[in-house]
């Protein structure tokens, strides 16, 4: 199926500590999904440089896109801008349409501009602003690969400024019934379907509620036509013994 | 530091569709940090068997152990157990032991052990089970990869089960400190800081809240003294304007 595809790339050590749960690979999943772009990929990796170009260059030579959520503010520890300059082999340095951002927001709130939060118009040559309308400091779009920042809302929004600029695909749609019986009992039929419907995906997802065992039954594809038809199908199997 | 690593790869075509949030993770996260190994890198990738293969053998050679969730049900998507076998190229069939843990269960629930509830005795040559005390279709660890299932109950069982058999290190130390100002304030001390104690490390995770900007700063370390000395540094940073 011709849809755009993506991958994502977590960066930071609370992630994988478990300090902090990671909401931005859900989020973006089902953004992209909306817009018939298709999420391949997630990884997360620590506050490490090697680690970070190195899937960065694993990625956005593997998918037509990647969105990468971390390590964009003022401290130490933020170093994803330079991983990227390090992975497309290009330089960074203060950017003055970035210093002019970062200016006007501190003497907006009274702050200092001092030496680390100058560290946030550090941009690699090339690379083209994501707007950041809650804290300024801006992300940025290097080739296929999007720079964004960890806080939820400020990755949200930078999502939200983005998206609307790429090429999407036709919509991913998926619908879902439930069946009340358990995944073992409708492998079969299910396995069937999904041999008669090659261009469409079917998922299964158990549960159990009450002491009862059910299952989910999710269909994905981008034919609304086929879709109807195997849900017809579908809802047969769930009524069917 | 000496620890052992660990990564995490989830498998499963519905974490990245954005219909299902994954909670394993975060929750293997925390149980390693508590044993001493640590997390070094996280994925997801799709219910493809070329995308698990490659992702299982980039992974078992970089780190010391290898998680997985999800993918050992009995639908025809469930393909998990295959892609072990094939990335570690050995046979796979059902097997006697597993077999038998399914008869019992399916005879206890009245239900009937079909041709696709029996792929999940399907366990790959060498392997050892892992006990699953809800579902009873088991989990296995073949070489340094622990195979284990997606639904959030039976992976922290299963988790809880091959924890206790793996060699632990000294134990991943955090404390946090909640200051009372915005990152940028404090990154230049912060960055002096975490360069006078090279063996801790120094995370800032910066807030808002009723409008004023906050920071909490987490230091990581296996050395309980260092970590103790680094916390009184940082109080006092805390204190100063």
């Amino acid at each position: 199926m011709g849809n755009p595809t993506a991958a994502m790339l977590v960066i930071g050590d609370e992630i994988l500590s478990g300090r902090t749960r990671d909401t931005n690979t859900n989020h973006l999943a089902t953004q992209l999904t909306g817009r018939g772009i298709r999420l391949c990929e997630a990884r997360v990796v620590a506050d490490d440089h090697a680690a970070i170009v190195a899937a960065l260059n694993a990625l956005r030579g593997a998918y037509d896109h990647v969105f990468t959520s971390g390590g964009i503010g003022p401290t130490h520890d933020d170093i994803t801008a330079d991983a990227v300059a390090a992975a497309f082999g290009v330089g960074i340095d203060v950017r003055d349409d970035a210093h002019e951002i970062l200016k006007a927001h501190y003497q907006r709130t009274g702050l200092e501009l001092n030496a680390m939060r100058l560290r946030m118009a550090r941009i690699p040559e090339g690379a083209v602003l994501i707007d950041n309308p809650i804290s300024a400091a801006p992300g940025f779009t290097l080739g296929n690969v999007h720079v964004m920042a960890g806080v939820p809302a400020i990755f949200e929004a930078m999502v939200a400024s983005v998206l609307p600029g790429l090429t999407g695909g036709d919509p991913l749609l998926s619908q879902m019934i439930d069946v009340p019986r358990g995944e073992g009992e409708i492998a079969q039929a299910l396995k069937d379907l999904a041999g008669k419907y090659p261009a469409l995906s079917f998922g299964s997802y158990p549960y159990q509620r009450n002491g009862a065992y059910g299952t989910q039954l999710v269909v994905r594809g981008t034919d609304a036509g086929l879709l109807a038809a195997a849900m017809v199908e579908l809802a047969s199997l769930a009524g069917a013994a």
